[in-house]
Parts: structure tokens; C-alpha cells; sequence
């Protein structure tokens, strides 16, 4: 094998929760995404040359952006004192519920594990994406696990024994809107309840449960109804998303099937069966925060099942 | 059809909770269960004959036992003003986590639907055997569902769409162990928490999905090892269970892969992935219950797929 001059790697937004499921789930979707290209650097350690795409708010120091941690974890897992530099392409908004900082990590880690012939399997570089995700979300893999691996995720755990797929929708089609509005993941965990009464956690774990058996069944109608369902994050976050409910409910009178928070928002992403709804939906969403002066950004995507991939190496 | 003159019904004994699902899950087994005969009456209304196997605990007066109330509120629905005699047989122990008043109720209600030629549907009977059900224990499904209905039931509600089956593991035998001392519903219900903590909540909705997603892949080590990850009822309940922790740690020593409460106890239901690591299981708890001066009854039995059927008619 020809030894690799410069990889570049791409990895996909993700969506924490799934609406019911709290810290729980995770889905990636096939766009947008970051990307990240690694080459060889005389110099030790790891560089970071240039970031674009964020609006010059991302940090160039190695310590203290999430792509350049996750790869030196790597070099370390590997036991390499070799130097590479970082170009990180952001296709991602910050802060913006869709994964941003767990789609860097796992772009850079992708990326210099090809640049470095694969000496790891896909699997095993989720220990260094997390500790890339760590420096800015703590320790979780809901948005890096579905970001690395691809998917509709089930997450107990940060090992790689504790991330399993979970069946995909076939018809599923997703809207993403994100409005112009900033909120901050730590802002939104903090509005968090500290407890939920024993009838709110009966009627949440039976719609966690609907969810998964909905899944296997391809019941994207159940599958919906039980993603809204959710008693833990939306209750207390709601007052943070820009009209939220008057979202919901202009989506669903456009033909979508439900509306859910995606992870810590503001973004949010409604779930239809058909690319026809699907365009009616974000035409419908578009209209709504262009009237209301907030402005949005949105797209039509589906879930992606292949995860974080090379797409161009030399 | 020539018009029955009596009928005998047998409906299963069942497991509320399965470990992580509390108020959620519901598991029917082959044995033990009760029957119940039904007859056309010259009176109006509905009379108990005779309970057997009960030891003379049960009372025959028509509003108090789950079979006759549920039988009413069955010839309500029909429109029917004739009058029926019943006579129920107690396979099932008293408030012993097994669904013993759930049972009688399904027994009476199968049975005179099949009297009458059932005008009704099995699905259709769900609502009188909850009337029943109800005046022992609340409106709740999870004994009745599985009683009726057979197999691994999801309930999310009291109406018959709110029933689910989810797969049964092929390989799937149960240890029942009745260890004899009283733990009545109510008494186990005043000790469950009140409220949890969202950390807690999150590895239970966890476990809840693993256990639905290993229960459709067959992977009958995990689907008991998330059985076994309950934090709501289990933590409050055990110090009920008389030996419990030396119970789980003895079966597992014989071969079990987990041990669950079985509703609100005291019975314990062993899980096994064959028939001679239950029969082994099921000597080791015996002789820990016979050791302790306690003693239990014990039967190795497996998951009940059909529900309530008719054993006998003329």
C-alpha cells in the first residue's frame, strides 16, 4: 500500500435524544456535515492550520477544539510521536443541537486513522472521538456514537459494546430547521428537571419501549408518535425554542408525521414520510420564521447509514 | 352450532414489571393458572358456586370477586340480562406477584364469551376482565393483558391498541419460586419511590430499549441482563424478597442468567436459556427456601403464547 500523503474525512450532524429519548438515543443524518483533511507535520503534536466555515469563532489552539484533542488521543492509542496538521471544514452550525462539536472529533480521528493506513477498526476509534467530545459536552457518545457509526442509535454507555444500531424507517425523510436563535448545550441542560414523578417515568419508558418495538416493526406513523412523546427534555425546554409549538403544528398540517427537538436545540426536525411532504414541511417551516423576523436555516435530509467516511485522500 | 350448557376456561398466571419494565411489561406463563366454569342461571345476575383452591380465603359475595364483577361487566356489554353461575378454580397463589386476580377475571370473561358464542372477540374482552381486575388492584393492564392475550406484552395504556406483543426468545425457561410469606399489592406499592432522579431515569429508559431491541434480535443474555437493571421497583422492594441477593447469586450459580421479582413478589422468576439449567436452578432455590426454615413452592414453566383458552365445554 502506497503510503497517504492527505486524507480528508467527512462526518455527519447528528441528533441527540430523538425526541423520547433522553441521553439515550442518537441519529445521524446524511447532511450536513464537517469534514476534516490530516497530513504529515515535520513539527510534533498536532497543529491546527486553519478552521473555515465558523465564522472565525472556533479556537486554533490543539487543546481546545474538540478535532485536535480526539486526534491526539489517537496518536496516543497508537503510541505515535509522529506530527499532523488539521484543516477543519465546518458544514455544521455551533451550538446548534445537531452535533458540531462531535462531528469534528470524528472527521479528525476518520481522517488521520486513514492518513495512518487503518491501524484501527471504525469501531475502535470511538474512544478518541469522546475524548474530543469531552472538552466541550463532557463524556457522551449520543451525538458521537450516530456521527462515527451512522444510523439510529441506542446508547447505555461510553464503551463500544454499550452503541447499537437500531433498525432504520424506510420511508423516513427529515426536515432540519435551525432558527437564528443561540442556545448554549449548557444553558439547555440546566433547565433540565432533577427528578420526574414515578407516573411521568412509567409513561416515558413505555414510549421508549413503543419506540424501539416500533422501529423493528417499520411503524414510522408509531415510531413518530412515540418520539413526541417525550416528558423529560421538551417540557423544560420548549420556552428555549422559538415557537416551538407553532412549528409542530404547521409542520404537521404540511404532511409531516411529528416535530421533535433535535438533542439540546434550537434546532428542530420534523419527521415525514415522503420527500413530497418533506418539501412542503421545510417550505412551510421556512415561511414561518421568515414572517416572524427570527430567519432559519433549513434543508431535507434522511438518516445516514454509513457514518463518518473518506472522500479524498491522495 | 348446538348452544353450550357450560364451559371451562383456563387463563395463565403472569409476571407484571419483567424486571426493568415497571407498570410497563407483562409476561404470561404456561403454569400455573386458574379456571373458571360458567353455566346459564335460572336467577338473574351472576353467582359464585364455589372457589376451590383458594383455601377459603376468597369471598363469593358477586362484587368482590374479580371473576363475577368482571363476568357483570361482561353481560353489560353484551346488552344481556341472563344469569350465569360460576365456579372458579384457584390454580393460581394469592397475592403472590403472579396475576392471580388478573387471572380469574380472564378465566370467567373467556368463558362465558364462549357460553353465549362468542359474540365478542378475544380483543374485546380486554375491558370486562379490567373491571374486574379493577377492584383488587386498579385499572391496569399488565396482568391482564398477557393473561388474555398471551406472550410479552407491552401496555401503554387500558385500551386494547395500547397492547403490544413483543417477541418471545426461543430458548426462554422460567423458574417460579413462591417463597411462603405474604407481600401484599398494596404494601409493596406504598414503598416505591415517589420520585427519581434524572441520572436514574436515564439508565432506565436505557435498559428499557435494550430490552425490547435484544428481545426482537433473540439475544436471550441480554434481554435478562437488561431484566435484571430495574431501578425503580426492585431497589424499593427487596428488602420484602427474603433472601433475594443469595436467591439471584444461587441461581445464577446453577445455570440461571438472571432473576427478576416477579410483579410485586414474593415470587421470583429465575430465567434460563434451557430446561436443565432450570431444573437445576429451581433445586438450588428449593433447597435455600427449605435451609431458611421459609419454604416455597417452585415449577419450571415457560412463556405462554396463547393467553386464555377453553379447556373444557358441553
Amino acid at each position: 500500500m502506497t503510503k497517504l500523503a492527505s486524507v480528508e474525512a467527512y462526518a455527519p450532524a447528528s441528533m441527540g435524544n430523538v425526541g423520547i429519548g433522553f441521553d439515550i438515543f442518537g441519529m445521524a443524518f446524511q447532511e450536513p456535515g464537517d469534514t476534516v483533511r490530516v497530513e504529515y507535520s515535520d513539527a510534533s503534536g498536532v497543529e491546527i492550520v486553519a478552521i473555515t466555515g465558523d465564522g472565525g469563532r472556533l479556537p486554533l489552539a490543539p487543546d481546545k477544539n474538540t478535532a485536535s484533542v480526539a486526534v491526539a488521543h489517537y496518536l496516543r492509542m497508537i503510541d505515535s510521536l509522529q506530527g499532523v496538521r488539521l484543516w477543519v471544514n465546518k458544514g455544521l452550525p455551533l451550538a446548534s443541537g445537531l452535533g458540531s462539536s462531535a462531528a469534528s472529533a470524528v472527521a479528525g480521528v476518520f481522517a488521520v486513522n486513514a492518513l495512518f493506513g487503518e491501524p484501527l477498526e471504525r469501531k475502535a476509534l470511538l474512544a478518541a472521538c469522546l475524548e474530543g467530545e469531552a472538552i466541550v459536552s463532557g463524556y457522551h457518545a449520543d451525538n458521537v456514537g450516530p456521527s462515527l457509526l451512522g444510523g439510529i442509535t441506542l446508547i447505555t454507555g461510553t464503551a463500544i459494546s454499550d452503541i447499537r444500531h437500531l433498525p432504520v424507517p424506510s420511508d423516513l425523510h427529515c426536515v432540519l430547521v435551525t432558527p437564528h436563535v443561540a442556545v448554549e448545550t449548557a444553558a439547555a441542560r440546566a433547565v433540565l428537571p432533577q427528578n420526574l414523578p414515578l407516573d411521568h417515568i412509567v409513561r416515558q419508558t413505555g414510549q421508549v419501549a413503543r419506540f424501539v418495538d416500533a422501529l423493528y416493526r417499520d411503524d414510522l406513523a408509531a415510531v413518530v408518535s412515540a418520539m413526541e412523546a417525550d416528558l423529560i427534555a421538551e417540557p423544560a425546554r420548549a420556552h428555549l425554542m422559538p415557537h416551538l409549538d407553532e412549528a409542530r403544528r404547521i409542520a404537521k398540517r404540511a404532511g409531516a408525521l411529528g416535530l421533535v427537538i433535535s438533542g439540546a436545540g434550537p434546532t428542530l426536525c420534523a419527521l415525514c414520510g415522503g420527500r413530497a411532504e418533506a418539501d412542503a414541511t421545510r417550505h412551510a417551516l421556512d415561511a414561518l420564521y421568515q414572517e416572524s423576523g427570527i430567519g432559519a436555516t433549513s434543508r431535507v435530509t434522511c438518516v445516514d447509514r454509513e457514518g463518518a467516511r473518506i472522500i479524498r485522500s491522495l
